[in-house]
């Protein structure tokens, strides 16, 4: 009488397989969109740090990153564990009583799919201007060590899930995207604009050299989020990941619908960036209450997110802080936003929900805006992490990679 | 005793969801599509309608849509049903007894992702000469309220579903692409061609910007083909899913082959785009009767599908109906030609299921060249479809959306 | 009392179709890869290459292929049997009887998708001067008749199957990637190098005319991967399916961080072309035992493989066998690395073992490079394999296809 409990493993475990290899492919579209939407002299250099960022991932999250964040019960409530260096193999790699809805491999290979994804968001921020070595040094830390402490809080039963009400965040709009948006927040910060960005007589934009690649990286997203959201169901049970298909969806294209209206009235045209970055804020807005909302409730969050990812763009730009991606409007506000709307939409809307989202919010933009500071400062301070400018006007690629990424087109220039 | 059925239905619903997501990245295969096979200077406006059309399918849908094709059985064999605004919420989102397949809201969202490919084939014809409010309009209207409409003549229900011998219509031969087609056709006819396509000294071919990006959307339409055909099993039926895998991609390469050789007698030379639609089209012509086929009447239809587009290319040329992306041959031909392929080949062939095939590609051309050109029409003598002369020239991009696909290139000439 | 393994079925067979589309999407991943590090004026012909060949191998595989690779257990033990032509129907579509895992046609459409994946490798290594023509009628031949032959040595329950100590091939390290790589050899060697590649002052560089769409192709690549190997496994066994991911995953960023830092060491800059290619030796090297080795085994196979396949492109270069996209590091150094791993390090590991592993890849690499051997030298004989010097230096493009990839772009000379 066992059979039905094996096929259903099975089944849960297939749909969290098939969602790593959706996580996997945002990959190629975090690669996309941010060479997409920045200078043909600096796309090489773009795409080797999205390729050698889901590798470090992987390697790190096996060396130290999956037992930092998931240390086992006895750290319950806490903000630190350890379980020890390298993968615990557990008897035998069959190993179905590891979980209800999964193997411990399978496991394994989501959660360090995820953890990459913190890292991409930075890479978009500091985009055009950051040294490749101190680049990938952040990386490696940030996703080895910072990410999975910080998950740990919440995912791994840390002091965060722990509250009397616990914070929530279904697939991490904290979690995952603030914690990239905050080091993302640093990194530009402190390597300060691109020359020219911001001159005496006003902003000037930087167009990105590849609209079709831009809007690719968009799709690719937005098809990998149905993994990204709809795995973190951890089964494949219907009726959860299909309500999460469909909150996830409708608020990506309310949040397009918003992005259009609210840019249409600033900028009086049809600004396809911001239609694109509209999409993602409804993506990353829904996702930490994707299973919590109604169908409506999704559209509102959705919307919100495409209003503010405009404003967001504007308001950084302000500030001359230079996202040549928009990463901090989508990522950080976007992030932030769906955090807070779990306290105010949806199943778990009420006060004191709101507060110890605000309490998440709050330690996890705290953890992270001071270590990313130390490590960013340190690199600084130490090796350098801006190149010169002699090598940011000629382009990073033929500079750090002695490549084009278009060797037979001519330039504008 | 029941955990078994539990289990069938998990899978079940996990392959339609599976399927959603792979009939989501057929708008990026659209987009692409489109995009590589007209000029740079048309390329975000393409970029943008793909973009937007989606986002405003499954709102509308959400809205509208969802309930007008599926209306319920109390419309059982009419022209028309409606069941209200909004999604009707079942009790519970875990409705698996709302069908043996798959939950509600797996229903809706798989359903939407197909509402969207309608005007996304009309999007491709009408391509670097339309304006964008009117297009967007036509969208709205057309997925909104036209393709539910029809779809529910079939697949809600409808008069042509009990017919004597139904007309039978399995992924959407006639459902989705003539709908889309016949849409398309009326569309570049009032649209007229683009300037100096046709001149008095005959026809100008006016090459895709990027064939890389025309390979990769075609690519990427066979990808998602998997999930539009297989997913219209509604389970996942081991036998008929498998058959319909083959039965596809069989079609595709016959169609492939048939263009290849066609192409090559008419043009004498290897022509990438016929071999490209020539899949498209062997995919089109499958997908009407795809379950229903063997292996050499899958080959067979392909094969003519693949012939079919080449001359209809052609044939429109002649006609002066200029379609950039060869949408009307593809998906009207294609379409028509996969319907009456089930009266012709495969398990259902016969006079009677091929007079049904007439009366189906009839009832819904009619009601959908008269719907599309009623609402193309009105725009036409209020605000205009056609972008002014200077703008077409100079290109939809930077009069449209005051920006440039690829500003770092310098442009031929 | 059926229903669960009824259940079961239908979950291993869905795992299989989906692995199925996986692989599908790897021919794309193909055609970006190797578009884009050759030129622009030859960028139409690859991607026609790796458009039709998916095409022929599906449509050849349905003819003989399957027949030859599988012909029944009657030719246990054996170098050759054939079962007939065409697809044998088993007795009606539902034959959830033909195996444990998986219907009858989707047996064969995921074979079908494995087998053209033998040709696309060679297209990269004869790229920028072989004629359309021959290279059609050399594929044809090889998917259609040589890769089945061998491939029935192994997995058809042929010869190499039934040594004492069975020759291990998972996925295909030798079966696959060799059986393309062998015929890469041969087709590079018998064409000569491109004009310009090795002068009288040394070997000069061409670069890839587009390294976002390389880059894309890699992730495309390891994207299908998951459905390379994981569907190896033949079931959707949770166990051996995620201990595959893991594997897999952990070989391609070992891969690509050797790679990484051995092309740093020989060449002192970020070559992101000797990342992709550590990506895929590392995918390629853990292919031929997957299953078979645990976290550190792969990291290990992964790493070595990155190192070869930098070690392997300068080598190649220097006997001036001229290779564009690096394809016989990867597939064939990559791939013999990868079937001798499996008698060095995980559960196989031993001697009896790695000379069983020697014996598979002399027997296949005998055979493979005598038929390759043969056809492209009786090409080469009679209607030439080589496009003149004229049509070399103008590009394939416009010779063979009379158009250009990106017609509105200015090139650089």
């Amino acid at each position: 009488m066992e059979a039905p409990i094996q096929d259903l493993f099975t089944i849960n475990n297939l749909w969290m397989m098939v969602s790593t290899l959706l996580i996997f492919i945002m990959h190629l579209g975090f690669a996309t969109l941010e060479a997409g939407l920045t200078r043909a002299k600096n796309t090489v250099n773009i795409l080797f740090k999205n390729t050698i960022i889901p590798a470090i991932g992987l390697l790190t999250y096996a060396l130290v990153g999956f037992n930092l964040m998931y240390p086992g019960a006895e750290f319950a409530g806490s903000f630190f564990g350890f379980s020890g260096f390298g993968l615990s193999l557990p008897e035998g790699w069959d190993s179905s009583n590891y979980n209800a809805g999964y193997t411990y491999f399978t496991d394994f290979i989501f959660q360090a799919m995820f953890a990459a994804t913190a890292a991409t968001i930075v890479s978009g921020a500091v985009a055009e201007r950051m040294k490749l070595g101190p680049f990938i040094t952040f990386s490696l830390l940030y996703v080895g060590v910072c990410y999975p402490i910080v998950g740990m809080w919440k995912w791994g039963g840390g002091f965060l899930n722990t509250l009397e009400t616990p914070f929530y965040d279904f697939a991490g709009s904290t979690i995952v995207h603030t914690v990239g948006g905050w080091a993302a927040l640093v990194g530009a910060f402190l390597l300060g604009p691109r020359i020219g960005k911001y001159t005496p007589t006003g902003m000037k934009a930087i167009p990105g050299h590849n609209i079709p690649m831009a809007t690719m990286g968009v799709f690719l997203l937005w098809f990998g989020w149905f993994g990204f959201n709809g795995g973190s169901v951890l089964s494949a049970d219907p009726g959860t990941v299909s309500r999460v298909f469909v909150t996830t969806s409708l608020a990506a294209s309310a949040g397009a619908i918003a992005a259009l209206i609210t840019s249409y009235i600033k900028f009086k045209t049809y600004d396809i960036t911001m239609v694109l970055n509209g999409i993602l804020a409804g993506l990353v807005g829904i996702t930490a209450g994707a299973d919590k909302m109604g169908v409506l409730d999704a559209v509102y969050i959705g919307a919100i997110g495409g209003i503010l990812v405009v404003l967001g763009v504007i308001a950084f730009d302000k500030l001359k802080i230079d996202d040549p991606v928009g990463a901090l409007a989508v990522h950080l506000v976007g992030g932030i936003w769906g955090t807070l709307a779990v306290g105010i939409f949806g199943e778990l809307a009420g006060l004191n929900q709101l507060l110890s989202q605000f309490i998440g919010i709050a330690a996890v933009g705290a953890f992270c805006f001071g270590s990313s500071w130390l490590i960013f400062f340190t690199l600084k301070r130490t090796v350098g992490i801006r190149v010169d400018e002699k090598e940011e006007i000629e382009g990073l690629d033929i500079n750090e990679h002695q490549m084009r990424a278009y060797p037979d087109f001519a330039s504008k220039d």
